[in-house]
């Protein structure tokens, strides 16, 4: 009578450097079935054989066994959105066992610092700062000038995925109005549901926010959308053949020109990755008051040596690559395997699962 | 046959300095079938007759003519959100005209003010800004340890009025949860609806954002709000002999405590006034660790005086009262100008409006 035991998972985390106890504390909480334990490796270095055998879960960024030491793997789950750097790899090619990637969980942490640009750029936090470091208690007089809210601007989304939506609900909730750019026409409310793993409580779900959906991947069709008035562009795009260096002066300029002048000059927000502009065309576009202002987490080349002019352009905010980064993103991976875990048991199709033959 | 062409109206703004261009074209553009005219005179200076007698709304801070000369003016509409520094006046005791406050347009600035101070905070913003300064591309090693977001954060807003919903709506659109405080019991969804001017796009007119509701003026309901479990508390009261103080030492701690100690310890964003807590408090506060920062747009005395230990308390980030400032601001208070103008025709009540013999 009853039912058997459930066999008690054993959850390997490999990782390249040592992890806070707080982390391993939180994980056992979220698999209080499981056994943990944790190995820590180089980047791309095997885990050993006597160590994999043991795990029937593995969450790694680069880090896997021989397929003759991963019998009993159930999931193997990566701590990166993308899988690219794993498909080569035997255990990919030879076995069946699902591989998981980690897309969705960016949203969040990207919206909260592409937010936290703009404000600091259009309430002009750092002048207060440097004020507050001089103890002075200073308005500034041409405050009605210098200081403009998000209320009814408009923000045009380039790559309206899990990131772009959620910076598309919280623009949405300042009060801007959200134009949606896609590789591919989104023109059905399904089509623009979003499939993908989604943190709770965030994004955009049924892709109801944006006010206007636009599409396609060849220049005409990107021109149009740069035109439509946009205070506010984020580039969302993955790096592809097709989008590296979509934008330059032309573009910026065709951004610039579809604000009327009463308008501030549109803020550029880039979050996917350097090479998608013309970095030169960029700092001259700033300079030159085209544009009003960049929020830059990504730059070309990375790390961006300290005598590039980008540092110095008018009103751009640079940051080292670090816009997903944070106490939450590796709890936050592992609730996507904990999904995983109850849809398997439950004989379900697993989310953010890579579809082997298909590359990605 | 036809309608008789409408009177033309006399749209006087008397304002302590001279208006921006463009803010006399936005004017115009709102009021394309006013006459729109403009004088500078100091605060509470009276308007002189010969100006006063043409004009049939009045737009000020705190200027107001002779009832008198005032036989043509329909609304008298005050730039501010409060109304007590006119109500001595012979126009309001001795006439009729109705009078119109600005309230409900101080949501989005300060809603943007603060989540732009807490994003600042929750990212060390400043240490990335420091870095750009020394050209430095450089991640922060502990950033797993040292940058969190707000996703699943509990955020308590004392005084859930026009700035509070704004900050509550953002805050949901961020993953938070929020928890709503005001003096009188809103327990039914028509006592929780907004009835005063809402910025359009912004606010949460019916009061639906909210998890939960707690209300009281006794210091024991208080603490029992504080003892939530918030992440954040903002102020977002009027200064009364009731709220003065209302925070010191012994609420500090009982927000800190109900926080488990796997989060950091709560931030304090103070939009309210520097006398509702005990400033001192706070930078012991600060200083031993219970409270993780604070927010302060506002500080006891004002000026902040340059050798006030508040300005090094850790993690503070103070601002000189400027967090409703910005460009939007008088053509927002217009707006609600415009709306009461088409309600005034239509024989409808006017928005915010003074109840004669009520105080406010």
């Amino acid at each position: 009578m009853g039912e058997a035991p459930p066999v008690k998972d054993h959850l390997l985390i490999s990782y390249g450097s040592k992890l806070p106890h707080w982390l391993l504390e939180e994980t056992q909480a979220k698999f209080p079935e499981a056994e943990v334990s944790v190995i820590q490796l180089p980047n791309f270095a095997p885990i050993p054989a006597e160590i994999a055998r043991k795990a029937t879960l593995l969450v790694t960024f680069s880090n896997l066994p021989a397929p003759e030491d991963a019998s009993k793997i159930k999931i193997i789950h990566s701590f990166s959105a993308g899988l690219d750097h794993l498909l080569a790899h035997p255990i990919i090619k030879d076995t069946t066992i699902p591989l998981t990637s980690s897309s969705g969980i960016h949203g969040p942490p990207i919206a909260e610092w592409t937010i936290m640009n703009w404000l600091v750029a259009s309430r002009r936090f750092i002048d207060t700062h440097n004020n507050q470091q001089k103890h002075l208690w200073q308005r500034d007089e041409n405050i009605m000038e210098t200081v403009h809210d998000q209320v009814g601007k408009k923000v045009g989304i380039l790559g309206y995925g899990s990131i772009g939506r959620q910076i598309g609900r919280v623009a949405s909730a300042l009060g801007m109005q959200v134009h949606a750019y896609t590789a591919s026409p989104r023109p059905t409310p399904a089509s623009r549901i979003d499939h993908g793993y989604i943190v709770p409580g965030t994004g955009d779900h049924d892709g109801t926010i944006p006010v206007s959906w636009h599409h396609g991947t060849d220049k005409a069709s990107i021109h149009e959308f740069l035109s439509l008035g946009l205070d506010h562009l984020v580039i969302a795009l993955p790096l592809t053949p097709q989008t590296t260096r979509l934008l330059g002066a032309e573009e910026f300029e065709i951004l610039s020109r579809g604000v009327p002048s009463s308008r501030p000059r549109p803020y550029l927000t880039n979050i996917s990755r350097g090479k998608v502009l013309d970095q030169a065309a960029l700092v001259a576009a700033l300079k030159g008051g085209v544009l009003s202002g960049a929020a830059l987490d990504v730059a070309d080349p990375e790390p961006l040596p300290a005598d590039d002019p980008l540092w110095e352009a008018p009103n751009v905010q640079i940051s080292p690559h670090v816009s997903s980064a944070g106490r939450e993103y590796m709890p936050r991976s592992l609730d996507i395997l904990k999904v995983n875990l109850g849809r398997l048991e439950r004989g379900e199709k697993l989310l953010n699962v890579l579809q082997r033959g298909r590359g990605y």
